[in-house]
């Protein structure tokens, strides 16, 4: 059993949630669960009694990118095993179970487990089944996910990279992972004001303060400026021209 | 071309964003990203020249109860067409582009669609390219995933999924969809105090005062007094058989 600490989290960063699959039958979903896991930071995965037993080809297939959660993924005969080294462990359930516990949305549930600082695990139950009622009174509260009536069954993998990123928002916070900056500075103000300089005199009062009025709220920059100063460029040509050619007639 | 609102959600919540599939090339990703939009209560797929045509089986049959959503979706020769009627435009990509837009993540972005309460579509690019940067032109945003650098990449019904969970949760607010009630009535208080009654008495102050300290704690109900009750009923009974069994002796 591992209890591992993922190494591509910000140092100082609390330990994320192990996620426990609990007799899962498909490869295909584990794998996939694991690259989840590996998108969003999560590295303890830990497998109890999977159907198809342990190593399993088609999980290792789906992990594309994640091998390594898989080769150090562990696994148990039961889940009281899987969390035995875990302070708190949620059950995820699509359904009311009438045992008295606490209810929550995975955001609330991570929110809990970041500022809790505890030993967390998840469980997530076989794909049709989902967990038994012995399973879920192994848990100290029930996770949930916020379905439509519609169509209210996940995939596993999609339920444990739901899991995963909300554990990720708040391990990193809320910022942007990067910016799209401007290519080139911002503009000066007059190569802006002198842009519509061809437009005739007579028309240029409302006109011009219409335009600079967008152009402002744009926030231009230089190549923003020599882009429209191309166009407007075009655009005048375009129309001397049509002048020269209509003008024999 | 469809502006179809969902008639799963709420009467009177805001209606969600287009989910816009550029040059797709898996049909089994069409097919989740629709099953994860139904999931979380959008119904609004279009798709952009999608690599095997259209319709497509393989689509279809990764549908499994989303077949209603699969064969409404709309399909366009372009990007600019498939946004037709939408009022304000997201890219999802996982890098910078240097074209001077706001970049927000999943969170932010459908915190501004469900305030805005504008005609919203959110591009997801072809699953090994994402989208080019003139396709990113054609937005007003970017909207990026918090992924971790050690694999990046998101398989795109995935990415659908995140952005169709954070719209769901801002349509229907951050109440778990149902409690898990106890099964019976609270306890009354004087079954919970005799529980202990069978402790010897030169044992029972501290004893006792901690035992309750523990049970009023949990806020038994009375099926749980019954169930330890019948406990300590177990317990003494083996007492008073091992203290009949060694008396012979």
């Amino acid at each position: 059993m591992t209890g591992s600490t993922d190494s591509s989290l910000p140092r100082g960063a609390p330990i994320g949630p192990a996620i426990v699959l609990v007799q899962p039958q498909m490869g295909e979903n584990i794998g996939m669960a694991a690259r989840a896991m590996m998108n969003f930071g999560l590295s303890d995965l830990r497998i109890v009694a999977p159907r198809d037993g342990w190593p399993n080809e088609k999980a290792l297939a789906a992990a594309v990118g994640a091998d390594a959660l898989i080769a150090r993924a562990t696994v148990h005969a039961t889940v009281a095993e899987a969390v035995a080294d875990r302070q708190f462990v949620w059950a995820t359930t699509a359904r009311a179970r009438g045992q008295g516990k606490r209810v929550a949305l995975p955001s609330d549930a991570m929110d809990d487990a970041a500022r809790s600082d505890l030993r967390v695990a998840v469980l997530f139950g076989a794909e049709r089944t989902g967990l038994s009622n012995d399973d879920v009174a192994l848990a100290d509260a029930i996770l949930t996910f916020p379905v439509d009536d519609a169509l209210p069954s996940l995939n596993l993998a999609q339920a444990v990279m739901l899991v995963a990123y909300e554990w990720r928002r708040r391990a990193i916070g809320e910022a942007a992972p990067f910016s799209s900056p401007f290519g080139t500075e911002p503009a000066d103000r007059a190569p802006v004001l002198s842009l519509f300089d061809f437009i005739p005199e007579n028309k240029r009062p409302i006109m011009v303060r219409n335009l600079r009025n967008i152009l402002h709220r744009i926030g231009m920059t230089e190549q923003d400026v020599r882009t429209l100063r191309g166009v407007v460029t075009a655009l005048a040509e375009g129309r001397r021209k049509r002048a020269k050619n209509a003008a024999p007639k």
